[in-house]
Protein backbone atom coordinates (compact mmCIF):
# COMPACT_ATOMS: atom_id res chain seq x y z
CA UNK A 1 0.00 0.00 0.00
CA UNK A 2 1.26 3.50 -0.52
CA UNK A 3 1.30 6.44 1.38
CA UNK A 4 -0.59 9.50 0.29
CA UNK A 5 2.47 11.03 0.78
CA UNK A 6 3.98 9.16 -1.52
CA UNK A 7 1.26 8.79 -4.17
CA UNK A 8 1.30 12.68 -3.94
CA UNK A 9 5.13 13.15 -4.66
CA UNK A 10 5.53 10.94 -7.50
CA UNK A 11 2.63 12.63 -8.64
CA UNK A 12 4.19 16.08 -8.54
CA UNK A 13 7.16 14.11 -10.87
CA UNK A 14 4.38 15.28 -13.53
CA UNK A 15 5.42 18.82 -13.55
CA UNK A 16 8.89 20.16 -14.78
CA UNK A 17 8.90 22.20 -12.18
CA UNK A 18 9.00 19.10 -9.11
CA UNK A 19 11.14 17.04 -11.46
CA UNK A 20 13.72 19.62 -11.32
CA UNK A 21 13.49 20.60 -7.72
CA UNK A 22 13.70 17.14 -6.43
CA UNK A 23 15.76 16.15 -9.54
CA UNK A 24 13.70 12.77 -9.92
CA UNK A 25 11.75 10.99 -12.81
CA UNK A 26 9.19 8.68 -13.68
CA UNK A 27 9.93 5.38 -16.09
CA UNK A 28 6.97 3.45 -16.83
CA UNK A 29 6.88 -0.15 -18.48
CA UNK A 30 9.03 -3.58 -18.40
CA UNK A 31 11.57 -2.60 -20.99
CA UNK A 32 12.39 1.03 -19.73
CA UNK A 33 12.36 -0.22 -16.10
CA UNK A 34 14.51 -2.74 -17.13
CA UNK A 35 17.00 -0.47 -19.15
CA UNK A 36 16.50 1.69 -16.06
CA UNK A 37 18.44 -1.13 -13.83
CA UNK A 38 20.66 -2.04 -16.64
CA UNK A 39 22.18 1.74 -16.68
CA UNK A 40 24.20 3.88 -14.09
CA UNK A 41 21.01 5.91 -13.22
CA UNK A 42 19.75 6.13 -9.21
CA UNK A 43 16.62 4.35 -8.45
CA UNK A 44 14.39 5.50 -5.72
CA UNK A 45 11.65 3.30 -5.66
CA UNK A 46 9.80 0.68 -8.00
CA UNK A 47 5.98 -0.18 -7.79
CA UNK A 48 4.22 -3.23 -9.64
CA UNK A 49 0.81 -4.43 -9.14
CA UNK A 50 0.50 -7.98 -8.66
CA UNK A 51 -0.82 -9.27 -12.24
CA UNK A 52 2.65 -7.71 -13.35
CA UNK A 53 4.51 -9.68 -10.83
CA UNK A 54 3.40 -12.78 -10.90
CA UNK A 55 3.93 -11.98 -14.85
CA UNK A 56 7.61 -11.37 -14.19
CA UNK A 57 8.44 -13.47 -11.58
CA UNK A 58 12.54 -13.42 -12.23
CA UNK A 59 12.56 -9.38 -12.32
CA UNK A 60 10.60 -8.88 -9.18
CA UNK A 61 12.69 -11.74 -7.26
CA UNK A 62 15.74 -10.08 -8.01
CA UNK A 63 14.72 -6.42 -7.64
CA UNK A 64 13.20 -4.32 -4.56
CA UNK A 65 9.02 -4.00 -5.70
CA UNK A 66 6.94 -2.63 -3.66
CA UNK A 67 3.34 -4.10 -4.91
CA UNK A 68 0.66 -1.68 -5.59
CA UNK A 69 -3.05 -2.34 -6.46
CA UNK A 70 -4.23 -1.39 -9.74
CA UNK A 71 -6.23 1.66 -8.33
CA UNK A 72 -3.02 2.82 -6.96
CA UNK A 73 -1.09 2.18 -10.07
CA UNK A 74 -3.75 4.33 -12.21
CA UNK A 75 -3.24 6.92 -9.34
CA UNK A 76 0.73 7.23 -10.05
CA UNK A 77 0.69 6.22 -13.89
CA UNK A 78 0.83 8.75 -16.83
CA UNK A 79 -0.58 6.14 -18.89
CA UNK A 80 -4.25 5.70 -19.98
CA UNK A 81 -3.20 1.75 -19.91
CA UNK A 82 -0.79 1.43 -16.86
CA UNK A 83 1.64 -1.29 -18.03
CA UNK A 84 1.73 -2.41 -14.77
CA UNK A 85 5.44 -1.32 -13.22
CA UNK A 86 6.48 2.37 -12.84
CA UNK A 87 9.84 3.23 -11.23
CA UNK A 88 10.96 6.50 -9.96
CA UNK A 89 14.48 7.50 -11.22
CA UNK A 90 17.51 10.20 -10.49
CA UNK A 91 18.30 12.83 -13.03
CA UNK A 92 21.88 12.61 -13.66
CA UNK A 93 23.95 15.86 -13.22
CA UNK A 94 26.15 15.94 -16.10
CA UNK A 95 27.86 19.47 -16.94
CA UNK A 96 29.60 20.11 -20.50
CA UNK A 97 32.81 19.05 -20.97
CA UNK A 98 34.42 20.62 -23.65
CA UNK A 99 36.97 17.86 -24.38
CA UNK A 100 34.31 16.01 -24.44
CA UNK A 101 33.57 17.08 -28.49
CA UNK A 102 36.81 15.60 -29.42
CA UNK A 103 36.85 12.38 -31.73
CA UNK A 104 32.85 12.47 -31.15
CA UNK A 105 29.76 13.56 -33.11
CA UNK A 106 27.63 15.89 -31.11
CA UNK A 107 23.83 16.90 -31.71
CA UNK A 108 22.72 20.64 -30.71
CA UNK A 109 18.83 20.91 -29.97
CA UNK A 110 18.12 24.73 -29.82
CA UNK A 111 14.37 25.12 -28.68
CA UNK A 112 13.01 21.97 -29.79
CA UNK A 113 9.41 21.93 -28.38
CA UNK A 114 7.70 18.99 -29.08
CA UNK A 115 8.39 16.01 -26.33
CA UNK A 116 7.43 13.07 -29.09
CA UNK A 117 10.20 15.07 -31.32
CA UNK A 118 12.71 15.19 -29.11
CA UNK A 119 12.47 11.68 -27.74
CA UNK A 120 12.46 9.95 -30.84
CA UNK A 121 15.66 12.01 -31.55
CA UNK A 122 17.39 10.67 -28.54
CA UNK A 123 16.39 7.37 -29.69
CA UNK A 124 17.35 7.85 -33.46
CA UNK A 125 20.51 9.25 -32.27
CA UNK A 126 21.40 6.23 -30.08
CA UNK A 127 20.66 4.35 -33.19
CA UNK A 128 23.28 5.90 -35.27
CA UNK A 129 26.26 5.98 -32.38
CA UNK A 130 25.79 9.64 -30.93
CA UNK A 131 26.27 9.36 -27.06
CA UNK A 132 25.80 13.06 -26.29
CA UNK A 133 23.40 15.78 -27.40
CA UNK A 134 23.72 19.48 -25.74
CA UNK A 135 19.96 21.13 -25.43
CA UNK A 136 18.87 24.44 -25.09
CA UNK A 137 17.74 25.36 -21.52
CA UNK A 138 14.11 26.38 -23.42
CA UNK A 139 13.93 22.81 -25.32
CA UNK A 140 11.18 20.74 -23.94
CA UNK A 141 12.38 18.74 -20.80
CA UNK A 142 14.34 15.23 -21.22
CA UNK A 143 12.76 13.92 -18.58
CA UNK A 144 9.00 14.73 -19.23
CA UNK A 145 7.05 11.63 -19.03
CA UNK A 146 6.70 11.31 -22.97
CA UNK A 147 10.21 12.50 -23.93
CA UNK A 148 11.37 9.51 -21.84
CA UNK A 149 8.97 7.05 -23.00
CA UNK A 150 9.47 7.74 -26.45
CA UNK A 151 13.20 7.34 -26.32
CA UNK A 152 12.05 3.73 -26.09
CA UNK A 153 15.13 3.47 -23.41
CA UNK A 154 17.98 5.45 -25.46
CA UNK A 155 17.81 8.21 -22.75
CA UNK A 156 19.71 5.69 -20.46
CA UNK A 157 22.39 5.69 -23.19
CA UNK A 158 22.54 9.07 -24.17
CA UNK A 159 23.91 12.04 -22.49
CA UNK A 160 21.69 14.67 -22.96
CA UNK A 161 23.01 17.97 -21.06
CA UNK A 162 20.82 20.93 -21.01
CA UNK A 163 23.26 23.99 -21.23
CA UNK A 164 23.20 27.67 -23.10
CA UNK A 165 24.30 26.40 -26.73
CA UNK A 166 26.67 29.74 -27.10
CA UNK A 167 28.84 28.09 -24.65
CA UNK A 168 29.41 24.91 -26.86
CA UNK A 169 29.59 26.79 -29.96
CA UNK A 170 32.69 28.92 -28.48
CA UNK A 171 34.74 26.21 -27.36
CA UNK A 172 33.97 23.91 -30.76
CA UNK A 173 35.32 26.96 -32.32
CA UNK A 174 38.31 27.39 -30.25
CA UNK A 175 39.03 23.73 -30.77
CA UNK A 176 38.49 23.71 -34.16
CA UNK A 177 35.88 21.54 -34.37
CA UNK A 178 33.16 21.64 -37.52
CA UNK A 179 29.64 22.94 -37.03
CA UNK A 180 27.05 22.13 -39.36
CA UNK A 181 23.76 23.64 -39.20
CA UNK A 182 20.33 22.10 -40.85
CA UNK A 183 18.95 25.37 -42.48
CA UNK A 184 16.79 26.06 -45.54
CA UNK A 185 19.31 27.26 -48.16
CA UNK A 186 22.52 25.56 -46.98
CA UNK A 187 24.81 23.02 -49.51
CA UNK A 188 22.72 20.13 -50.62
CA UNK A 189 23.88 17.83 -47.77
CA UNK A 190 24.66 14.93 -50.33
CA UNK A 191 27.04 17.02 -51.93
CA UNK A 192 29.08 18.06 -48.22
CA UNK A 193 32.84 16.24 -47.89
CA UNK A 194 33.11 14.76 -44.09
CA UNK A 195 36.52 14.72 -42.56
CA UNK A 196 36.41 11.77 -40.04
CA UNK A 197 37.00 13.81 -37.21
CA UNK A 198 34.93 15.91 -34.08
CA UNK A 199 31.84 17.41 -35.46
CA UNK A 200 28.87 18.87 -33.60
CA UNK A 201 25.36 18.97 -36.29
CA UNK A 202 22.83 21.94 -34.74
CA UNK A 203 19.20 21.51 -35.62
CA UNK A 204 16.35 23.85 -35.22
CA UNK A 205 13.02 24.32 -33.43
CA UNK A 206 9.88 22.64 -35.30
CA UNK A 207 8.81 26.25 -35.77
CA UNK A 208 11.60 28.98 -35.90
CA UNK A 209 14.86 26.86 -37.17
CA UNK A 210 17.98 27.57 -35.38
CA UNK A 211 18.37 30.69 -33.89
CA UNK A 212 20.04 33.83 -35.30
CA UNK A 213 22.64 34.28 -32.22
CA UNK A 214 24.13 30.60 -32.85
CA UNK A 215 24.32 30.88 -37.29
CA UNK A 216 27.69 32.72 -36.83
CA UNK A 217 29.28 29.61 -35.78
CA UNK A 218 28.16 27.47 -38.04
CA UNK A 219 30.78 26.09 -40.79
CA UNK A 220 28.96 24.07 -43.14
CA UNK A 221 25.11 25.08 -43.16
CA UNK A 222 23.76 22.22 -44.87
CA UNK A 223 19.96 21.50 -46.50
CA UNK A 224 18.44 18.38 -46.95
CA UNK A 225 16.78 18.57 -50.77
CA UNK A 226 13.47 17.66 -51.19
CA UNK A 227 12.03 15.32 -54.41
CA UNK A 228 9.00 15.47 -56.60
CA UNK A 229 6.59 12.88 -57.77
CA UNK A 230 6.82 12.00 -61.44
CA UNK A 231 5.20 15.05 -63.75
CA UNK A 232 4.56 17.00 -60.07
CA UNK A 233 5.74 19.74 -58.23
CA UNK A 234 6.84 19.57 -54.82
CA UNK A 235 4.98 21.25 -52.50
CA UNK A 236 6.01 19.75 -48.96
CA UNK A 237 8.09 22.69 -47.52
CA UNK A 238 9.17 21.04 -44.54
CA UNK A 239 9.99 17.57 -42.51
CA UNK A 240 8.94 17.00 -39.45
CA UNK A 241 12.34 18.05 -37.28
CA UNK A 242 12.72 14.50 -35.76
CA UNK A 243 12.67 12.71 -39.65
CA UNK A 244 15.34 15.55 -40.85
CA UNK A 245 17.58 15.04 -37.48
CA UNK A 246 17.45 11.34 -38.97
CA UNK A 247 18.25 11.92 -42.12
CA UNK A 248 21.19 13.83 -41.34
CA UNK A 249 22.51 12.09 -38.91
CA UNK A 250 22.59 8.80 -41.72
CA UNK A 251 24.00 10.56 -44.18
CA UNK A 252 26.77 11.57 -41.91
CA UNK A 253 26.91 8.08 -40.69
CA UNK A 254 27.23 6.47 -44.19
CA UNK A 255 30.27 9.29 -45.48
CA UNK A 256 32.39 8.68 -41.83
CA UNK A 257 32.24 5.08 -42.80
CA UNK B 1 -23.27 32.84 -34.49
CA UNK B 2 -23.37 28.65 -34.74
CA UNK B 3 -26.35 27.12 -33.69
CA UNK B 4 -25.98 24.26 -31.24
CA UNK B 5 -26.71 21.34 -33.95
CA UNK B 6 -23.93 22.70 -35.81
CA UNK B 7 -21.57 22.39 -32.77
CA UNK B 8 -22.92 18.79 -32.53
CA UNK B 9 -22.51 17.81 -35.66
CA UNK B 10 -18.67 19.55 -35.92
CA UNK B 11 -17.62 17.79 -32.47
CA UNK B 12 -19.16 14.48 -33.41
CA UNK B 13 -16.44 14.21 -36.14
CA UNK B 14 -13.67 14.12 -33.50
CA UNK B 15 -15.06 10.83 -32.96
CA UNK B 16 -13.50 8.11 -36.23
CA UNK B 17 -17.48 6.57 -36.75
CA UNK B 18 -18.89 9.84 -37.46
CA UNK B 19 -16.27 11.08 -39.52
CA UNK B 20 -16.96 8.16 -41.66
CA UNK B 21 -20.50 7.79 -41.48
CA UNK B 22 -20.75 11.53 -42.78
CA UNK B 23 -17.27 11.19 -44.70
CA UNK B 24 -15.91 14.37 -43.79
CA UNK B 25 -13.16 15.43 -41.31
CA UNK B 26 -11.53 18.78 -39.50
CA UNK B 27 -8.73 20.95 -40.70
CA UNK B 28 -7.44 23.64 -38.02
CA UNK B 29 -5.20 26.67 -38.79
CA UNK B 30 -4.34 28.85 -41.44
CA UNK B 31 -1.53 26.75 -43.31
CA UNK B 32 -3.98 23.62 -43.34
CA UNK B 33 -6.73 25.77 -44.15
CA UNK B 34 -5.19 27.50 -47.21
CA UNK B 35 -4.08 23.72 -48.62
CA UNK B 36 -7.62 22.47 -48.25
CA UNK B 37 -8.61 25.95 -50.61
CA UNK B 38 -5.87 25.21 -53.40
CA UNK B 39 -6.66 21.26 -53.04
CA UNK B 40 -9.13 19.43 -54.81
CA UNK B 41 -11.11 18.19 -51.91
CA UNK B 42 -14.48 19.67 -50.59
CA UNK B 43 -15.65 22.21 -47.91
CA UNK B 44 -18.66 22.33 -46.16
CA UNK B 45 -17.84 25.15 -43.75
CA UNK B 46 -14.97 27.63 -42.85
CA UNK B 47 -15.37 29.19 -39.19
CA UNK B 48 -13.45 32.07 -38.11
CA UNK B 49 -12.75 34.19 -35.24
CA UNK B 50 -13.35 38.30 -35.44
CA UNK B 51 -9.07 38.32 -34.51
CA UNK B 52 -8.32 36.26 -37.27
CA UNK B 53 -10.58 37.02 -39.97
CA UNK B 54 -9.24 40.67 -39.11
CA UNK B 55 -5.22 39.60 -39.60
CA UNK B 56 -6.26 37.61 -42.63
CA UNK B 57 -8.38 40.22 -44.53
CA UNK B 58 -7.15 39.02 -47.80
CA UNK B 59 -8.17 35.04 -47.22
CA UNK B 60 -11.40 36.22 -45.59
CA UNK B 61 -12.58 38.44 -48.45
CA UNK B 62 -12.21 35.92 -51.63
CA UNK B 63 -13.85 33.20 -49.62
CA UNK B 64 -17.00 31.95 -47.77
CA UNK B 65 -16.12 32.58 -43.99
CA UNK B 66 -18.63 32.41 -41.45
CA UNK B 67 -17.30 34.54 -38.34
CA UNK B 68 -17.95 32.48 -34.47
CA UNK B 69 -16.88 34.25 -31.21
CA UNK B 70 -13.79 32.68 -29.28
CA UNK B 71 -16.28 30.57 -26.93
CA UNK B 72 -17.67 29.15 -29.83
CA UNK B 73 -13.91 27.92 -31.48
CA UNK B 74 -13.09 26.44 -28.21
CA UNK B 75 -16.25 24.45 -28.34
CA UNK B 76 -15.10 23.19 -31.75
CA UNK B 77 -11.77 22.83 -32.08
CA UNK B 78 -9.58 19.82 -31.06
CA UNK B 79 -6.45 21.93 -29.69
CA UNK B 80 -5.48 23.26 -26.28
CA UNK B 81 -4.91 27.02 -28.13
CA UNK B 82 -7.35 27.48 -31.27
CA UNK B 83 -5.58 28.88 -34.45
CA UNK B 84 -8.44 31.21 -35.04
CA UNK B 85 -9.94 29.27 -38.08
CA UNK B 86 -11.41 25.76 -38.75
CA UNK B 87 -12.86 24.01 -41.41
CA UNK B 88 -15.15 21.33 -42.38
CA UNK B 89 -13.84 19.09 -45.22
CA UNK B 90 -15.06 15.88 -47.37
CA UNK B 91 -13.44 12.84 -47.33
CA UNK B 92 -12.10 11.97 -50.66
CA UNK B 93 -13.26 8.33 -51.84
CA UNK B 94 -10.19 6.73 -53.69
CA UNK B 95 -10.45 3.28 -54.53
CA UNK B 96 -7.48 0.68 -55.43
CA UNK B 97 -6.86 0.81 -58.90
CA UNK B 98 -4.24 -1.51 -60.18
CA UNK B 99 -2.95 0.54 -62.83
CA UNK B 100 -1.58 3.25 -60.38
CA UNK B 101 0.96 1.19 -59.43
CA UNK B 102 2.50 1.19 -62.52
CA UNK B 103 5.53 3.75 -63.15
CA UNK B 104 4.99 4.63 -59.24
CA UNK B 105 6.88 4.32 -55.72
CA UNK B 106 4.26 3.18 -53.10
CA UNK B 107 4.01 3.13 -49.96
CA UNK B 108 2.05 0.09 -47.92
CA UNK B 109 1.16 0.86 -44.19
CA UNK B 110 0.22 -2.20 -41.80
CA UNK B 111 -1.10 -1.68 -38.60
CA UNK B 112 0.77 1.47 -37.94
CA UNK B 113 -1.26 2.76 -34.96
CA UNK B 114 0.08 6.00 -33.54
CA UNK B 115 -1.81 9.29 -34.99
CA UNK B 116 1.57 11.01 -35.15
CA UNK B 117 3.74 8.58 -37.06
CA UNK B 118 1.09 8.55 -39.54
CA UNK B 119 1.06 12.22 -40.19
CA UNK B 120 4.46 12.25 -40.02
CA UNK B 121 4.30 9.70 -42.83
CA UNK B 122 2.26 11.02 -45.01
CA UNK B 123 4.55 14.27 -45.01
CA UNK B 124 7.64 12.91 -45.45
CA UNK B 125 6.33 10.57 -48.59
CA UNK B 126 5.31 14.14 -49.81
CA UNK B 127 8.65 15.58 -49.39
CA UNK B 128 10.49 12.63 -51.29
CA UNK B 129 7.62 12.48 -54.30
CA UNK B 130 5.96 9.57 -53.13
CA UNK B 131 1.65 10.17 -54.02
CA UNK B 132 0.29 7.41 -53.27
CA UNK B 133 0.23 5.33 -49.91
CA UNK B 134 -2.12 2.46 -48.97
CA UNK B 135 -3.16 1.88 -45.34
CA UNK B 136 -4.70 -1.29 -43.60
CA UNK B 137 -8.11 -0.71 -42.64
CA UNK B 138 -6.74 -1.43 -38.95
CA UNK B 139 -4.44 1.69 -39.49
CA UNK B 140 -5.07 4.63 -37.56
CA UNK B 141 -7.68 6.61 -39.25
CA UNK B 142 -6.37 8.89 -42.02
CA UNK B 143 -8.86 11.98 -41.12
CA UNK B 144 -7.94 11.49 -37.06
CA UNK B 145 -7.66 15.19 -36.15
CA UNK B 146 -4.49 14.60 -34.95
CA UNK B 147 -2.91 12.92 -38.28
CA UNK B 148 -4.42 15.51 -40.21
CA UNK B 149 -2.20 18.15 -38.05
CA UNK B 150 1.16 16.64 -38.62
CA UNK B 151 0.96 16.20 -42.01
CA UNK B 152 0.80 19.85 -42.37
CA UNK B 153 -0.98 19.98 -45.36
CA UNK B 154 0.90 16.81 -47.32
CA UNK B 155 -2.73 14.77 -46.87
CA UNK B 156 -3.99 17.20 -49.79
CA UNK B 157 -1.54 16.05 -51.96
CA UNK B 158 -0.84 12.73 -51.35
CA UNK B 159 -3.60 9.92 -51.85
CA UNK B 160 -3.78 7.82 -48.81
CA UNK B 161 -6.40 4.67 -49.86
CA UNK B 162 -7.54 2.24 -46.96
CA UNK B 163 -7.95 -1.39 -48.45
CA UNK B 164 -6.90 -4.84 -47.82
CA UNK B 165 -3.48 -5.03 -48.35
CA UNK B 166 -3.28 -8.34 -49.61
CA UNK B 167 -5.68 -6.98 -52.55
CA UNK B 168 -2.62 -4.61 -53.39
CA UNK B 169 0.01 -7.38 -53.30
CA UNK B 170 -1.95 -9.82 -55.21
CA UNK B 171 -2.02 -7.14 -57.88
CA UNK B 172 1.66 -6.24 -57.88
CA UNK B 173 2.55 -9.83 -57.84
CA UNK B 174 0.67 -10.31 -61.13
CA UNK B 175 2.04 -6.96 -62.31
CA UNK B 176 5.64 -8.30 -61.28
CA UNK B 177 6.19 -5.04 -59.29
CA UNK B 178 9.17 -5.12 -56.48
CA UNK B 179 7.59 -5.83 -53.08
CA UNK B 180 10.22 -4.30 -50.46
CA UNK B 181 9.34 -5.06 -47.06
CA UNK B 182 11.39 -3.28 -43.94
CA UNK B 183 11.83 -6.38 -41.71
CA UNK B 184 14.68 -7.51 -39.21
CA UNK B 185 16.64 -9.74 -40.65
CA UNK B 186 16.82 -8.41 -44.61
CA UNK B 187 19.48 -6.78 -46.74
CA UNK B 188 21.50 -4.39 -45.59
CA UNK B 189 19.15 -1.06 -47.30
CA UNK B 190 22.98 0.04 -48.24
CA UNK B 191 23.74 -2.97 -50.31
CA UNK B 192 20.22 -3.34 -52.29
CA UNK B 193 19.95 -2.58 -55.85
CA UNK B 194 17.20 -0.78 -57.19
CA UNK B 195 15.65 -0.94 -60.64
CA UNK B 196 14.53 2.17 -62.07
CA UNK B 197 10.68 1.14 -62.06
CA UNK B 198 7.49 0.59 -60.27
CA UNK B 199 7.99 -0.92 -56.76
CA UNK B 200 5.96 -0.84 -52.95
CA UNK B 201 7.29 -0.86 -49.88
CA UNK B 202 5.61 -2.39 -46.86
CA UNK B 203 6.35 -0.72 -43.38
CA UNK B 204 5.18 -2.77 -40.74
CA UNK B 205 2.99 -1.35 -37.09
CA UNK B 206 5.21 0.25 -34.06
CA UNK B 207 4.88 -3.56 -32.17
CA UNK B 208 4.41 -6.13 -34.57
CA UNK B 209 6.33 -5.65 -37.70
CA UNK B 210 4.66 -6.62 -41.09
CA UNK B 211 2.29 -9.20 -40.13
CA UNK B 212 2.88 -12.90 -41.79
CA UNK B 213 0.06 -12.64 -44.41
CA UNK B 214 1.89 -10.19 -46.00
CA UNK B 215 5.41 -11.70 -45.55
CA UNK B 216 4.87 -13.95 -48.85
CA UNK B 217 4.32 -11.10 -51.33
CA UNK B 218 8.06 -9.31 -50.26
CA UNK B 219 10.68 -9.78 -52.91
CA UNK B 220 13.33 -7.98 -51.17
CA UNK B 221 13.46 -8.23 -47.07
CA UNK B 222 15.42 -4.76 -46.32
CA UNK B 223 16.64 -3.88 -42.54
CA UNK B 224 18.63 -0.49 -42.07
CA UNK B 225 21.72 -1.26 -40.20
CA UNK B 226 22.34 0.59 -36.88
CA UNK B 227 25.53 1.80 -35.87
CA UNK B 228 27.95 2.25 -32.92
CA UNK B 229 29.76 4.89 -30.56
CA UNK B 230 33.39 4.52 -30.74
CA UNK B 231 34.21 2.06 -28.09
CA UNK B 232 30.70 0.80 -27.48
CA UNK B 233 27.83 -1.40 -28.00
CA UNK B 234 24.87 -0.52 -29.86
CA UNK B 235 22.34 -1.14 -27.53
CA UNK B 236 19.00 0.56 -29.74
CA UNK B 237 16.68 -1.85 -31.08
CA UNK B 238 14.82 -0.15 -33.31
CA UNK B 239 13.71 3.29 -35.29
CA UNK B 240 10.20 5.07 -34.65
CA UNK B 241 8.56 4.04 -37.64
CA UNK B 242 8.13 7.00 -38.89
CA UNK B 243 11.70 7.69 -39.09
CA UNK B 244 12.61 4.22 -39.99
CA UNK B 245 10.19 4.94 -43.20
CA UNK B 246 12.12 8.53 -44.15
CA UNK B 247 15.35 6.41 -44.14
CA UNK B 248 14.42 4.37 -46.35
CA UNK B 249 12.27 6.66 -48.71
CA UNK B 250 15.54 8.43 -48.95
CA UNK B 251 17.60 5.76 -49.57
CA UNK B 252 15.41 4.75 -52.31
CA UNK B 253 15.34 8.07 -53.87
CA UNK B 254 19.16 8.84 -54.01
CA UNK B 255 19.14 5.01 -55.36
CA UNK B 256 16.81 6.23 -58.20
CA UNK B 257 18.76 9.69 -59.25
Amino acid sequence: MLSKNRIKYINSLKISKYRKLNAEFIVEGTKLTTELLQSNFQTSGIYATKEWLQENILFSKNIDCQEVDSKEMTQISNLTTPPGVLAVAGMPKIPFEPLSLESRFSLMLDGINDPGNLGTIIRTADWFGVDQIFCSPDTVDTYHPKVVQSTMGSIFRVKVIETDLIDVCREAKKMQIDVFGAVMNGQNIYEIKLKRNSSVLIIGSESHGIRNYLLPFINFPITFPAYSAPGKENKAESLNASVASALILSEFRRKMD
